[in-house]
């Protein structure tokens, strides 16, 4: 379902364990970079009037995701700073062909891949911490979801631009690009580390 | 109590009667741009988390306000579309101070002005269209009271920046080269022609 074509290696879990003050102040700016992302997208294609209301509701939700986290930090007495992003978005990113209507299915299949992968770690993280901190097990637990609906809702968006067909296999050129990359270990402990 | 330093010319009545689409299409711009405003000083002043909550929650309700414009637009059959912009956000961004702290002060003062501004006019709108189209009249009487909301937010954050005298007078003087901005007459029909 989520269009992924590798799984989290197990490594990144040691990450966490190690640095779980830098996962989750990472986490907050990918939050702050979602909501960012699906704004940018709504001024590129605000004549598109089906999917401003979609964009719209994934920018409030991404925000309060991001205020989410700012107070679990918070909770935890873990000063919110800035921080070097891993190269998984720019990565992304630099993907993603420059003329219409291929370009607008691109930047929405990267964003999907973002949301899917995300949503993928939320599951691991939810089941890592079931036995050991269920406040973040709970956490995790409850943005799993959200995250899988944006996976799916930016799919249906790209098929407004092209045919289902090709943004199917565009999905699958993209998702073998993102394993790659994710597989390629940043050094620091991020979110996609 | 909104800061500005001039009240709307009658004339632009004129403009809204005669160009009523127009000035409805360009709205829902400016609350997009509004949004994307906020969106962008909660990236500059990320680490400032005593500001990232509220502005959030001004991106969710400028966002919900274009939604609003959306559906009023349907309504009335007018089709959304994009449209060259007054030149009047840029020439008050022009003003903003390249420095820190100033620039932040800056940047929150011209946010503060442009929804007093707003707010000024939705007041005039409303009593305008009280007993001629009742729809709009309750629509502006709406967004009246959270853009005045938001104008008064902008001065509190811009006083985490620097001391309440400095931005006091920091925003009499930007007030005053509002004011002739708005005065000097934007040909087209908009909100802040």
């Amino acid at each position: 379902m989520l269009s992924l074509a590798s799984d989290t290696n197990q490594r990144w879990l040691e990450q966490v364990d190690h640095h779980l003050a830098d996962i989750l102040i990472d986490h907050a700016h990918c939050e702050k970079k979602a909501a960012g992302c699906a704004m940018n997208l709504l001024f590129a294609y605000v004549d598109k009037t089906e999917i401003v209301g979609e964009l719209s509701e994934i920018v409030r939700e991404e925000l309060e995701h991001f205020l989410l986290v700012l107070d679990l930090l918070k909770r935890r007495s873990i000063p919110f700073r800035r921080l070097t992003p891993s190269q998984y978005g720019q990565q992304l990113n630099a993907l993603v062909r420059k003329f219409e209507p291929d370009r607008a299915v691109d930047r929405l299949l990267v964003a999907c891949l973002i949301e899917a992968r995300s949503c993928e770690r939320f599951a691991m993280l939810k089941d890592h911490f079931l036995h050991r901190d269920s406040e973040l097990a709970e956490f995790y637990g409850s943005l799993f979801e959200s995250e899988a609906r944006h996976h799916t809702t930016y799919v249906r968006m790209a098929k407004l631009f092209q045919p289902e067909e090709k943004v199917k296999a565009r999905l699958k050129e993209l998702a073998i690009e993102e394993a790659k990359i994710i597989a390629d270990v940043y050094p620091l402990p991020r979110m996609h580390s």
